[in-house]
């Protein structure tokens, strides 16, 4: 038996409707009374199926016509401001970043989550898992000694050739010997970081940024110079450049120049280029990880930072377990003019990787599957992406921003600024929701009042009813604040109408900061 | 057609019923008469026969009745001395370790060999491939998943269980919670020293010890402490305690217990338990490497060093690659009272393991299949050193010395002590055959006169013939130093023998410096 009331299956079945754009914005629903007739229901229950689907932002009432589907409602959110990039930055300093990560992880590992909207990460039925599976096992009865010798020290061959010849694609040219394989993005950072920078060296990086970036400073003892970064075209170079002659000690610039994580700016090419070049200039070497350009709604890449640099003063970081599947741990370097550096450090750290998941990977990226692949991942990405930035308009106060990235993973969300995402963090895992809130992004405190939302996870009911629970939860939090009237928020705050229509708290609450005069239908 | 000689095809067969035992040292090879008879050979073959293996070294001549089976060679030379304790070691420098083996693998690179004898590896058919391969084609089958979601951050929970299993063997009791995975032993090791020490601090070392240690350290800007060594008996804990005392800067102290690399010395529990005090009263660290103990002699792996910590102060490192495959980076690390920092430190480096390959070889070593497979390698282990150690014997210079250590994979040779192992790798090299020279084991130049000879391979022609070459060559060298006729050795030096038996230079040089009176059988 289904214990989900009657107007909730019925309302499922019209958001779904809406979602496969079978009901566009602006077309009207059925009327109260068609919809009695149709589904035999109570006028009741009519009304209680219509303003539940208001109450969630899907339809809005015009007096005596009835109810239309909203234009979604993230369309008309404030997008966040560009950052200040006139003065020069907060003085570079060690992180700090462990401990608040340490925290964060040991209480994650308190509870279950329900589902896990702080990671970074596709979920697995994304990723083709099966095509590697079939390239493992025919490799494996191919040849089974590759399990007991060794793999070549840059990887194996096949598999960098497939990456050199990828790479043209972004613009670069490079030769499978000036690849090296590595385990992820993350090493392969540590390798250009430790090849460039002494323990104490000042490193630049955006701001927000990923927290990983900033263990990684951390634990190599290099400190973090934050820049202010665009959300829509990333790394400031104004102030990068106001940085280099303010500060005179930067050894390294760390950009994400492809979907920026957390931000998912887009580095212009313009802007590329004249980073690479400011950082030449400066003998400042450049290291450019483009983890994520592939998630680029695009059917080819952009040009890399790389693909900019005359003089191998870029060093370029990738990895394919966003792209290929999580499960493998292949990342890979192309150093410039620290190459032979780079292969040592890596040899003395980790020695080889091992071969099965190179040749697998290898063999899949060098079919036309690889690119379906793709196509189908970035299709699948951008629908949740967007099916998420509509429910957090949808449920989350007002005063929340976002920006649409044109790819990716995540959101990144503003919440009004004087609520702490610590604070909804904490009250969200007491339900097993977990997120990532935005002090994890920076050493500064200027993003607190931030979370970073992961989109990977195919938008269905546990997606949405975390995402209502959040917006309730922060919304809960925001009203609780002192002087929580006179909230930052351009909207009108209208009462909070009773939770009638059996959605609970959350949704009137998000109702009643959203929607300047709610109405009912005639 | 085989254009070997009729006398050495003959020789090859007396060989192999040596080699197999059906004749054994002191037993009489067949009289000339009747090897003539026996094989329609003329007298001047058999004799070419008998002469060539007594130039070998296989057998001896006793006047007036025949040619006999030799003792092995090695039985009768010198052990090599034991180090000097009593004075401090030289203050710690950095290592520089990187220009030679830079310069070493520039080198090797340049050819094809035919054989590497400078690893420290076993030959893929000495690793239970199949076992494995099949192991991971099941997983794939079952959890074909596996690949599209990211492992465990410490690992996969039966690999680990798998493992603080086993090592109750080696008297350790740890929990699979206290057990990391890591890219094979040499990522335990870069984490145990990032853990505990900081650029510029002073590690204490054994001397010598293998590179991989020494490129760690000097790729982590640690500066190495060499201290004596014992072939038998490993770290000279008397040296230890003078160098703390002398020097008060230790920060850690990396020590491999069992089969150290490359003297193969075996420490004796009442060293382990004294080492472990010493650390502990000093407060310094104490980093175990036990990467070789599965390959003892031994039904049972002996007490690790971790085994004596009462403290949480050692942190064990090892890996499954030389005892289980080479083909697979798999090492873990247990770090006491630093396992929060360490965990830190490889989720910063290169965040979790791929599961595949973990969950693959905690199947096998819960089977009995591992015993088995570890049972047969010892064995292949133990014949390959003897018959390694045998043709050392036979064919080196005299005043070449070796220790046969009690399992493990390598030999560690010392030459007549003006010999240069420099230049006898790159004579070797020249003729495609590859070893290590001792200077890569140690910052000083006290063991620029030894090489580390790899016996993974199966002793077979291939590695006989460079052998042989390897001998011949350090041979020719030794003849050719300044005052060579007084060569610092306790044989009497006899005048070369003409080459006329066809083994070439290279055999009767060895037989000229060895043998004392060579006569031949009437």
């Amino acid at each position: 038996m289904d214990a989900t009331p009657l107007y909730r299956q019925l309302a499922a079945h019209y958001l779904d409707a809406i979602r496969a754009g079978s009901l566009k914005p602006g077309d009207k629903l059925p009327s109260l009374r068609h919809l009695m007739r149709q589904h035999g229901i109570s006028l009741s229950t009519a009304l209680q199926l219509c303003r539940s689907m208001e109450g969630e932002g899907w339809v809005e009432a015009r007096e005596r016509s009835g109810y239309f589907v909203r234009r979604p409602r993230r369309l008309s959110m404030a997008p966040m401001d560009e950052p200040a990039a006139d003065r020069a930055p907060d003085p570079a300093q060690y992180v700090g970043i462990h401990a608040k990560v340490s925290d964060f992880v040991a209480r994650r590992r308190q509870v279950t989550e329900k589902i896990d909207l702080s990671i970074a990460r596709g979920a697995p039925e994304l990723y083709p898992a099966e095509a590697l599976r079939n390239a493992m096992t025919r490799l494996l009865r191919r040849r089974p000694g590759m399990l007991a010798v060794a793999a070549p020290l840059k990887g194996q061959r096949q598999f960098r050739e497939v990456l050199a010849q990828r790479s043209l694609r972004a613009g670069m040219t490079l030769s499978p010997e000036e690849i090296l394989v590595t385990n992820g993005c993350i090493e392969a950072l540590n390798l250009a970081l430790r090849a460039v920078a002494q323990p104490g060296d000042t490193v630049a990086v955006e701001s927000p940024t990923f927290y990983g970036l900033l263990q990684v400073l951390e634990s190599l003892g290099l400190q973090a110079l934050e820049i202010p970064t665009s959300p829509q075209t990333g790394l400031s170079i104004e102030a990068l450049d106001l940085a280099i002659h303010t500060y005179d000690n930067i050894k390294a610039v760390v950009v994400v120049p492809h979907l920026q994580n957390p931000l998912g700016s887009v580095m212009p090419d313009a802007h590329k280029a004249r980073l690479a070049h400011l950082c030449e200039q400066h003998a400042i070497p450049l290291i450019e990880d483009d983890t994520y350009s592939e998630l680029l709604d695009a059917p080819v890449p952009p040009r890399a930072l790389k693909s900019f640099d005359a003089s191998g003063n870029v060093i370029y970081c990738a990895s394919l377990h966003k792209i290929l599947a999580p499960g493998l741990r292949l990342g890979w370097i192309t150093a410039g003019r620290w190459q032979a550096r780079v292969e040592m450090l890596k040899f003395a750290q980790t020695r080889n990787n091992e071969a099965l998941s190179q040749a697998a990977a290898g063999e899949f990226m060098a079919t036309g599957g690889f690119e379906r692949h793709l196509r189908h991942l970035r299709g699948c990405l951008k629908a949740q992406r967007e099916q998420t930035a509509d429910a957090i308009a949808g449920f989350f106060p007002s005063g929340t921003r976002i920006n649409l990235p044109p790819g990716g993973l995540q959101l990144w969300v503003e919440l009004p600024e004087r609520l702490s995402s610590w604070r909804v963090f904490e009250a969200a895992l007491a339900e097993h929701i977990v997120v990532a809130p935005g002090a994890l992004f920076s050493n500064s405190s200027r993003f607190d009042h931030y979370l970073r939302i992961n989109c990977g996870w195919p938008y269905g009911e546990a997606v949405d009813a975390s995402l209502r629970r959040l917006g309730a939860i922060a919304t809960e939090l925001c009203r609780a604040l002192p002087g929580a009237a006179r909230a930052p928020t351009a909207a009108p705050a209208a009462p909070a109408r009773p939770a009638s229509d059996g959605t609970g708290a959350a949704a009137s609450n998000r109702a009643s900061t959203v929607s300047a005069e709610p109405s009912s239908a005639a």
